[in-house]
């Protein structure tokens, strides 16, 4: 059992790293995560929205390896930013953790996050065919 | 197996085409649909809110009809606005599309969406119970 | 079968009532909570921001109750507020319903929710094992 992307052609291509829609049998395990910020284990948060970026993604994948998944498993992701003009920066340093995942995605461009130093907050949910607990 | 819809009567009864809750068993097939934007498949996209709002329930129905889905098999649907002016329009297309479906449903007008020009933004979670792969 | 929390060392331990990351194997049973908002069973609604915390959390529990679950079965809140400083007082009013459940959770201030004399609104994804449909 795997994920299947859906990407019909009456609609236009996923015009990034993303799929339309993907689908997953409910009998494997569901991993929902925390929306992310660029804060380290050490507590430092960065200024800069590509330091904050990659921060926010070292912790997904961290959050995802503690359930034994991968970006492969991931179905949605939700990404926050608080600056329009940061997208773009953002996308890059996304790009370099999905590799060749593409799950279905929301960017948003919200008033604030939680603590008004924060440029970035990234929250998902991953799926994982075998349904086994981690030990 | 079948959707389930929870409206308590200790809270307000739902003020619009939504349920106040909705659960599904884990062992059918979830799908999860990424934020569909007014762009059609051309890659045209109009200026107009309730234009791009058909666009948006178009694409919906799309991901939904590669999955073997319907807006019967929504079980939660995010819908984001950019101008808290745009609700009614938006509000009056929505309901052409869900018929009588009734998912759980979130509205939220945030900053901006990825793009200046999109107006309306909607992603989705549907659940269908035989839990078998399209072909 | 429970929830499994994940929360690895490799990242800043939570620095509230979330966990950064839940997991749950599809077989349960999967409730989905539309956006609860501080509008009472009879319609009306404060103009206090921790009266509508309140009420929201009331609602949310209602629909977890419809659905023979509690706080402890909540894998997902997502956490909407218009004013960044509601941020405390809506804190504490959350803990108090929480006890020691510790949700993957998402806090947004967006720029408004569907009426503007709304000030705060939560959305939630719970599980529970059984799988057994409500009666």
């Amino acid at each position: 059992m795997t994920l299947k992307k859906h990407n019909p052609s009456t609609i236009a291509a996923p015009a990034g790293a993303y799929s339309n829609g993907i689908s997953a049998p409910g009998s494997g395990r569901w991993l929902h995560i925390a929306g992310q910020v660029g804060i380290n284990v050490n507590g430092a948060l960065s200024e800069d929205i590509e330091q904050q970026a990659h921060v926010v993604w070292s912790n997904l994948l961290a959050v995802l390896a503690d359930a034994e998944m991968t970006v492969a498993n991931l179905v949605k992701v939700t990404h926050f930013l608080v600056r329009p003009n940061d997208m773009a920066a953002y996308a890059t340093v996304r790009a370099s953790y999905l590799l060749d995942a593409r799950p279905a995605s929301t960017v948003l461009i919200v008033q604030a996050l939680a603590k008004p130093q924060w440029l970035v907050e990234v929250d998902a949910v991953a799926w994982k065919s075998d349904g086994q607990e981690p030990a």
